[in-house]
This record gives C-alpha cells, structure tokens and sequence, in this order.
C-alpha cells in the first residue's frame, strides 16, 4: 500500500496518536459557545486540567497551539523594561528567547549543548550576579532533545532568589509528574496536542499567586489584546468561559482526555510513561545507538537518537514511513543528526515494539551492520522485567 | 491500562481491523432503502463485487452473516433428495455439512485430518463411485486450519464429472485470488468481515449459469423465504436492490472497502496479503513453533500455528491481550492446541511484526524456552528480502 496517512502510527512527539473516544467527543455537534451549557462543560474542563495539577488557581485557555499560551506568559507577565533569564537547551526553550526578542524584553541567556539539562547551581549564580532579571524561563521537557530538566530544583532556586519562574510545560503536563504550586512554578504552559492527547489548537496556562500578583502590579503594560489574561480572568470569573470564541470541539475533545486520563489515574500513567521510556531507551541502546540526552536527565515522554555513521535522516525517515511509522527528526544543530520517537498518550509497549522492530529493518536495509533483533531483544527483556 | 478494545489490534482471523475511511462511510445519514438513489447505490455496489470477482453473473447481499449466505447456498441449489458431498477438513468445510444435516439433505463426507488440504484426485474417485452426488461443498480458504485448498483443481474436477461445486469464499474473496467462472465454480458466497473489511453483518451468495440451471430446474423447493434466491433475483432485476430491508450503512462501507480495494489494486491487495503470509510463517518457524497446515496449502490470509508443549491457550491468548493484541484460538479438534492470527484486508508489515514481537514476550514469560528476538528477525529478514 502506498503511505495511508490515516493507518500511520505518530511517533512524532506531538501531534501524537488521539483515542477513539476523544474523536467521537469532538465529532459532538456544536453547542452555542455562550450558553450556560456549554459554561458548565468549559468549567468542568478547567477544573479537570486543575485536578491534574494539583492546583487551586485556575487555567485559561486560548483557541491556539501552545506558542500561543508561550505569548500570554511573556506578554502578561513581563513589563517593557523587565529582564529576563532565558535558559536554554533546546529548540523549544530557546523560543522563550524569541518571544522575548518579539516583545523587546532585555534577555539574559544561560546556554547548554543540546542533549544537557540546564543546571539549578548555574541558574542561582546567573540570578545572584545580576539583579535586574525579574523572570526565569525553562522549557520542563525539552521536546527537542529529549531532556526532562530539573524543573522542581530550579523552583526552589527561582523562589529563593525572588525571581518568577516561568515554565514550558507543554511535553510534560499529562505525561510526567508536574506540580506548579508545590514546585514553586509562577507561570506554566502546555498545548492539547502532546500529552493532553487532544489535536492541536489548544494552549492553556496556569498562574500561580505571585504571577498574579506582577501581572496586576505592572506600570506598563506589553502591547496585547487576544492573550490578555487579565480579560481572561475577568470573563472566566464572571461566566466561566473565555472572553474570545472558544474552540468548541477541542473542549469537548479536551474534556474527554481528561476524564480517561483520571478513569487510569494520574500516577499510572505517569508511571507508564517512564516505563514506555525504559522500554524504547532499551531497544536503542540494544542496537547499538547511542541517545542524545543525558542519562540523568532522559525524558519520560520522548526519547532521541543520534543516527549512526552513514545514515540519512530523510532517508531513514522516509523509508520507515511506508510502513506506517512517522519518526521525527532533529531541529536547530541536531538537525538531520539525531531522530526522535515519542511515548506519550495511549502509546503502549505495542507501539514501542512494532517501531523499534520497523527501525531495525529500515537502518538494516539502509546498510547499518545491524544483528536484527538485537535491540528489539533488548526491549523485550525490559518490558519483561517490568512486568515481573 | 486495562484492556481497551478500541485499541486492540485485531489479529483474529475476522472480524479484521476496518479502515477509518469505511467507518465514515458509514456514519453517513441513513437514506431511504427504497428510493432510487439507494438502489443506484446498491447497484453501483453489485457491480465493484462483480469486479473483484472477474464475472458478469449478479452477486446477491443478505443483511446475514458469512453462514446465512451459506445456507442460501444449500437451500437454493439443492432439492429434497439430492445427495451432496461434503468435503470437510475443517471447522468451516465442516458447517456445510451442518447446514446439509439440518436441511435433511443427504451426505457423503470426506474427511481430512485438520491441517491436511482436501485432495482433487479423492474428489473424484468419490464422484464416479456415486452417482447419485449432485454436487460438492469446499471450504476455499479453511479460516480454522490455515489450509488453502486447491480449489481450482477442485473445479476442474466436479466440472469434468458434471456435478455442482459450492464454495465458502468467506476468507479468500478479496484477500487471495478467486475466479469463479475460470475455476469452474457453480456457487461462492462470502462475508463481509472478513477479506472485504467491512464490520459483520453482509453475507454474499454469487451464482454461475450451471447453479442458476440447477435452481430453475428444481421439482421441489427446501423450505426457505429469507433466502430465496429467485426472489433475489427477480427483485435485483426489476429494482437492482434487495426484497427485504437492506442493512444500508454496511452497504455503504462496503461500497467504500470496494472502492479502497481498487485503488490499491486487485493484485497488488492479494500480493500483499501473499507476503504478509510468508512473513508470519517466517516469524513462527524463527521461534521453533509448528504451522498446522500442510506446507503445499499455506492460506495466504490466516496463519495457524501449535501451542508449544507447556503453554495453555488462555494463558497465551489472555496475556498477548492485555498488550493490545486479540488473538484467535483453534476450533474443533485442535481447540487449545493452536493459535491463529489473520493478514487480511489493511494489515501490513507492521502489524505482523509487532504481533511476533509480542507473542516472544508472551511464550518467555510463560516459560517456553525461546530466544527473544529469534521469531522477530526472521520475519525481518523475510521482509527485508521482499524489499529487495
């Protein structure tokens, strides 16, 4: 068969494969967006998304990815002449960086290769030796090089050092353990396509008290109108929906997540996801390939891999397509060095194996010195071992 | 997670995985099953079968499953005192003799070992040692042994000794190669969930111009209404629909399997299935497990493979399940002794090796002595040959 993209397995890290019954909550026909009906499943939702934070403080959300719930946090958090820390080590945290460049904010930057997690100790020296940096931006699971960084010691150091601490959660929240209040996160992002297993076109973000406290203290304001969140509260205090049209089918998708994520519970899947990872990292590693990240710092919901001598990215890619698997390559300096699959959503052991069996026929038939099964083996015995 | 069963992979050998394409095609709005526009569809729906079964004779749907076909089969072509000979080596060769018993029809049997093919030359010698045979029933493709029998030298056969052959098509019509009228066949019905991927619920009866005879010369009539072919007939020629209600949203998914069907190719679609089977088998001998079927007679659409000493039927079928894979046990004489998985309709490469892959973990943890890896890199070599 030709490449049929409705039988392709996503392993990308977002969009990632979306459950039946979030489809068929979608495919609900549409509802008035300002009727006390559909309030009260837009407040349902939130409070679900807030259950799943373990928080208190609301989340608001925008008919948009999750750069667009990036540009709320930038815009309502900071002031024109505010400095901010950019930690970055990735793709994704680097668009922190952008976005306060878009808005003209003065950014410190504390860099790290791509593959090493950003480091709590260099952050509170960062913060000690210049005391004009009010905010602190990280991305939790650095999606672009399969990174979870150390996002709980690096609240304590924000908070320590009075600073706000603003955080990317879009390849966390729903996938891995994220506590914003009890990590002394300030502001915190994510996006409905990636963990929340929902299609694209959903931001949300969460404020913390002392966030709100800055937002409502600002002189001066960042130029804003969609992504202004003190609208946002108002209309959300005062109605329990949105001041802008909600995305309508993503809430209903969005509900439905959600209710099945608690209907398997919070910690297993989390705990799911750190063995789905174990798994995969097995089966790389069992190939002889070697993983981008560092081994103290591997994310739980996607996994990279520095393609072998002699193999092509799009070759590599291209090929294991036609046969229903579409891997992600690499971004910024990794690009066409390293590869990229995801355990994320309803992904199961199946879809670990049947990719990793898939990417050993393909580096096998693209001329890697490959022992087929070797690192599928290695996945099974994993898999194995958790189970016993 | 528990088992999901909108997640699981159906390798049962029916009802297969449907395409998502089908499943909107059916979710269209119910229309009138009288109306000319549905009946243009039926019509249009009749002529794709016609297609796929290189004949110009009508095929007639029933809202039933594969076995309502069959009994329109039996209670149609045969008449209170024919004798028929049923040829059983297996548990699907062995309804027609079921459906002969309950129609009072009298029978010769010949009988094969489960896993043996029945043999052209046997037919034979049955038919001119009794005369008093009007016709023949064959099951094509035996779905509970895995055995393909040779059908075709079966036509040639029955036709030389101037009998009626009937043929359960239900695992091969859209999944290996079938020409009725080239094969000398008088009667073939099939089923919809099956090779035709389609949810269950359509049986299918094609008559040639011998069974046709056969039916109009008839002196007495079995006693059938929902099944009566001649009203069938004169309903599809007068109005190109059904005498009794059609079950219209399977209609229509059948229309779009069809359509889906030729547009992957007829040839192609059998190829494939051809090369899947050569893949599973490779797969199952690289572990050290046993096919049932006689190696001259490997179906091309299901695989049936003995239970290695020590492993209990619902112990494997239940543990695979819980890894997303529904798996098929044996029927008859060879209930608990082997397994069955299908690699029919949308199954690829994929799906094959990833069910290898999770049947090695489920004989490890069982306790079958196997070498993870060893039944996976045999399939993966057998598809890397393919490839080349």
């Amino acid at each position: 068969m030709p490449v049929d993209e409705e039988l392709t397995l996503l392993m990308i890290p977002g969009p990632v494969p979306v459950h039946p019954r979030v489809y068929r909550a979608m495919s609900r026909v549409l509802y008035g967006h300002r009727t006390k009906e559909y309030q009260s499943q837009y407040k349902n939702t939130v409070e679900l998304l807030k259950q799943l934070l373990h928080t208190k403080e609301d989340v608001y959300l925008f008919a948009g990815s999750g750069t667009a719930a990036m540009e709320a946090a930038i815009a309502n958090v900071l002031e024109p002449r505010d400095k901010v820390l950019n930690v970055v080590n990735g793709k994704f945290s680097e668009r922190w960086f952008e976005l306060s460049k878009a808005y003209g904010i003065e950014s410190a930057q504390l860099t790290y290769e791509y593959g090493q997690a950003a480091n709590p100790e260099a952050i509170a020296e960062s913060l000690e030796s210049d005391e004009d940096i009010k905010a602190v931006t990280i991305c939790h699971n650095e999606t672009s090089t399969a990174v979870l960084n150390p996002a709980e010691e690096i609240g304590r150091v924000v908070r320590k050092h009075g600073r706000l601490l603003i955080v990317d959660g879009i390849t966390s929240v729903g996938g891995d353990y994220v506590y914003p209040d009890k990590w002394n996160f300030d502001v915190l992002v994510t996006g409905s396509q990636k963990c929340l297993g929902v299609p694209p076109g959903l931001g949300a973000i969460w404020v913390g008290s002392r966030g709100w406290e800055k937002i409502q203290a600002r002189k001066k304001k960042l130029p804003s109108y969609y992504f202004d969140l003190v609208k946002s509260k108002k209309r959300f205090d005062s109605s329990g929906d949105s001041p802008f049209t909600s995305a309508v089918s993503l809430l209903y998708g969005l509900h439905e997540s959600l209710t099945m994520m608690f209907e398997e519970g919070y910690e297993q899947r989390v705990e799911r996801h750190r063995r789905l990872g174990r798994i995969t990292r097995a089966g790389y590693l069992g190939m002889g390939l070697e993983l981008l990240a560092d081994p103290n710092y591997y994310s739980n919901t996607v996994t990279a891999v520095k393609y072998p001598q002699g193999i092509k990215d799009s070759e590599f890619r291209n090929f294991i397509r036609r046969f229903g698997i579409l891997i992600a390559g690499g971004q910024g300096p990794v690009k066409g060095k390293i590869f990229r699959t995801n355990h994320m959503n309803i992904c199961t052991e199946r879809d670990v194996l049947t990719t990793m069996t898939l990417i050993e026929v393909t580096l096998k038939h693209l001329g890697f010195p490959l022992s087929l099964g070797a690192g599928v083996s290695a996945a099974q015995e994993q898999m194995l071992k958790e189970i016993d």
